[in-house]
């Protein structure tokens, strides 16, 4: 017994010993560790407001659910974040909805959105994820995006690639988009301009052609069909900054390629990104879309 | 243990009696728990196929690897029916691709799709499925669609409700259309007038609004979608009938309504159809398409 003792005691020191390398050579790994968590905790709480009893649900208003739901977890996660790393700085969709401002700085960053996917939720249309993005010095340190209803837990952190519950995945390297399948964003806007070149852009997509489009309805789910190789490319104009960063993270590390809707560098916070599973087809998307003006996270328009 | 025994064969006697009764009193129960295997069977099949290495599926074509897939699929369905019902007749996909007569008689009929969603299966994209539809007299008798990514097998007896994995499911019921989420297809069309048509009509239903639409990209899925209430409708011009048989059965006995695209009565061979959670979103949205003309299963156009 003393013997099997002393080995347990050795290999837990060696466990603590690994634990202090990770954490003196990689600062954040820690963070990403403890984010791990508290998306699962998160997931399992969306899942359970999901659970509720359809009647209930209906009589109820369910974008009220949404947005309780909504509210919920990202204080569960911000006040989780809040308690272990005092001095960090939060964008998280539901804050800024409160008024709180919506700025990057070179501080350690959370990029939060509760519940991407929202109109999923209400209809339990099997796509809404926790979306979770680190940065530091405006850099993604790591992305976690966890995809409750499939309980599917994408991970990447900066140079360690990307993972699905805990199994290496990377984009298609697809260059011929003419086989490729293509997701973006479909939705009624307010905006005329906004709504004919979203449809216009559609059209000319699907005529180029491709093998299909399809609309998933949670962005960061989206990024991580194209991570995994099941989708070849994801455009979008009007996103926000909370429905990328996880992602931003997981699709680079998967060894796929991130740009602006120009075919210019990613910008976090200019609410428009191209995700593809090459160079090739990010820059032949960027040349069909015709663009039109969404803002700026970081400023008041 | 003489005792044990005699009980045990009461039980085996009770549960053929019981088997005997539910055979006379329903003639094509039978069919639909043999149906129900070798769906199983089927999504098994095509499971394996896709998870064949990604890299022997892009060296080799895709295309190639469904074809193969859908006829193999095909083949084993029918040959196992052809077994043990030699006088029923079949319409299945592959087959009347080959030539085969794609005409519904009153003869027990078995309507087959092996690989729905065919352009999912070569991305892995969620949703694939098995389908297949049993008529007698050309009513549908009962309806089974596996969705073999996902493992949820969707079937329905004629007067007897529609069941996922087991499991009662019904349609929403919603009648406001502005709280719907609405399923199509969306691909490109070489026939010009058709491919306008069908983005005119996104774009309509967009503006009504509703609250979003999806793309799932297999036809028995989405009916299955609204069947369970997390889609609220589908509408689909160019469809077939045997993407839509088994998916008809299931959401007709889910509670849901089912109607041609003119909004007058379901044909099965039409090629159309409308299917909603209620009469009246059914009605609006055939209200807002603008038809095209698609031919008829049952007639060489």
């Amino acid at each position: 017994m003393r013997g099997r003792f002393t080995v347990n005691l050795q290999v837990r020191r060696a466990h603590h010993q690994l634990l202090f390398c990770i954490n003196m050579s990689d600062p954040w790994q820690e963070c990403m560790e403890f984010c791990k968590e508290l998306t699962k905790q998160a997931g399992k709480m969306i899942c359970e407001a999901l659970q509720k009893d359809i009647a209930v649900m209906q009589k109820s208003s369910p974008v009220d659910l949404v947005t309780e739901t909504d509210q919920k977890v990202e204080q569960l996660i911000i006040s989780s974040i809040k308690e272990k790393y005092p001095t960090h700085s939060f964008i998280g969709e539901e804050s800024v909805a409160a008024g709180a401002p919506s700025v990057l700085t070179d501080n350690p960053t959370w990029i939060i959105d509760p519940v991407d996917g929202t109109t999923n939720f209400v209809h339990r249309f099997p796509f809404v994820s926790v979306s979770v993005g680190f940065t530091v010095h405006k850099e993604i340190e790591f992305g976690i995006v966890y995809s409750c209803m499939e309980d599917k837990m994408y991970t990447a952190r900066r140079g360690k690639g990307a993972f699905c519950n805990g199994v290496p995945i990377k984009v298609s390297g697809l260059e011929d988009i003419s086989q490729s399948l293509v997701l973006t964003e479909v939705g009624f806007k307010q905006d005329a301009e906004h709504f004919t070149a979203m449809m216009d852009n559609i059209r000319t997509i699907l005529t180029i052609p491709v093998h299909g489009i399809r609309c998933p309805g949670s962005a960061a789910v989206n990024m991580c069909l194209v991570a995994s190789g099941v989708a070849d490319a994801y455009y979008h104009m009007g996103i926000h900054c909370w429905d990328m960063a996880g992602g931003a993270a997981i699709v680079t590390e998967a060894g796929g390629v991130i740009v602006d809707i120009s075919g210019g560098p990613f910008d976090l916070m200019s609410r428009r990104l191209i995700v593809a599973s090459s160079r090739t087809i990010a820059e032949r998307i960027s040349k069909a879309l015709t663009q039109f003006p969404v803002g700026r996270d970081d400023k008041d328009d």
